[in-house]
């Protein structure tokens, strides 16, 4: 059995567990809190940071990019026309750029400031700077958000899926992503439709189903979460 | 002819300098100040980060993974023994972890503060965040970077090159990021000789002739940043 190492709300883990849903993989899931650096997890992965992926075998791959690459390789041609990489390289180059804009610039603009703020902050000791959330931080995120949106709909309005005609590894990084702030009850869906038209046909996908399904102790997701007619 | 928008403090940037060096290949190169955001350039990308490559047929790449990924797929075969990324799936995922590792966390931890705060800041309006260097994060990042080359040195002490037997994107990806720092005076090449010694077959490569040879007004690299015996 496939272990995954994650966090319900790291988006990178998240982008992880839709792939292998995609590829009709349950994984087992341990959940890790990167801010303990817990010594035997660092001895997985020295980076210390979720999603770190073992194979049946003992292989260990880590980080969301690699993980998704080596999946295309060892089972992509298994998914036949839903193979979630193109074939021809200059296609494939966008997807991995859009996949980028999402698993690095929106995770730094967005994502990991509301999940630092608002959730790992609660749960971290005082001394390794837990705490109420910084404002500042959650503002800044709640503001960047806009334009990411406004770019998932340019995107959606001119293609199929956002980085080309089949839906693929960046279709669901920027889902990931998304979830993570919508658990959190940040995203403004009511500025742009095509984003959130988009975003609704991405939710309804088997492979989203055990995201919707968590839960973190003492923090409720918001009302529109799992509700595949926000 | 290629066309390379870059910035020469740019580690990405350079990471696909170096690239193209191993390819032969010599680019025209457009030097792009990304915080000016220059509106020709947010049209051929609208992250407006370095580098942007164009193909002679118009094809627009950025970002450091997808162009490495880009060029393996189109000239990689080409390159015969000395193909940047290895034929089986395992050593693939370890050169892409380890690309990851450079191009994002040495960056987010290193290199990102001491040009921002050291070169950036320097030619940046005040209104826009220029002034003098915010003298804790440059400390931070002189800190982190010893963690990191003992890293460097781990590494090269257990294989040939960085993620494996033979030279990879990983190298080029981690000699990029230092040649920044280096150009800065800002790595403690006395604390780690395996690291040390590694950075100094990559610096005597044919494709480092370019990096080295970079000047930026006003501010002189340190004294042994062009030196192949440092």
């Amino acid at each position: 059995m496939i272990t995954l190492y994650h966090h319900p709300l790291c988006p990178q883990s998240r982008f992880v567990r839709l792939l292998l849903g995609e590829y009709a993989i349950t994984p087992e899931l341990i959940e890790e809190k990167p801010y303990e650096r817990r010594r035997d997890f660092l001895l997985l992965d020295p980076s210390g940071q979720t999603p770190v992926l073992v194979e049946p075998s003992g292989l260990v791959l880590s980080g969301p990019g690699p993980i998704a690459e080596y999946f295309d390789e060892t089972r992509g041609l298994a998914l036949g026309r839903g193979r979630l990489l193109p074939d021809d390289p200059a296609s494939r180059a966008e997807v991995r750029r859009v996949s980028d804009w999402f698993c690095q610039k929106f995770f730094q603009e967005v994502t990991n400031w509301l999940v630092t703020e608002k959730v790992y902050k609660r749960f971290m000791p005082r001394e390794q700077g837990g705490g109420g959330p910084d404002m500042e931080l959650v503002r800044a995120a709640r503001s960047n958000i806009r334009t990411h949106l406004r770019y998932i709909g340019y995107l959606a309005s001119h293609r199929n899926w956002l980085a080309g005609d089949r839906l693929s590894h960046a279709d669901l990084a920027a889902a990931a992503q998304l979830s993570c702030v919508d658990f959190l009850g940040d995203v403004p869906w009511d500025e742009n439709e095509t984003a959130k038209t988009w975003y609704a046909r991405i939710k309804s996908r088997p492979a989203f189903r055990s995201l919707l399904a968590d839960r973190l102790p003492g923090i409720s997701p918001s009302p529109v979460y799992a509700d595949l007619d926000f």
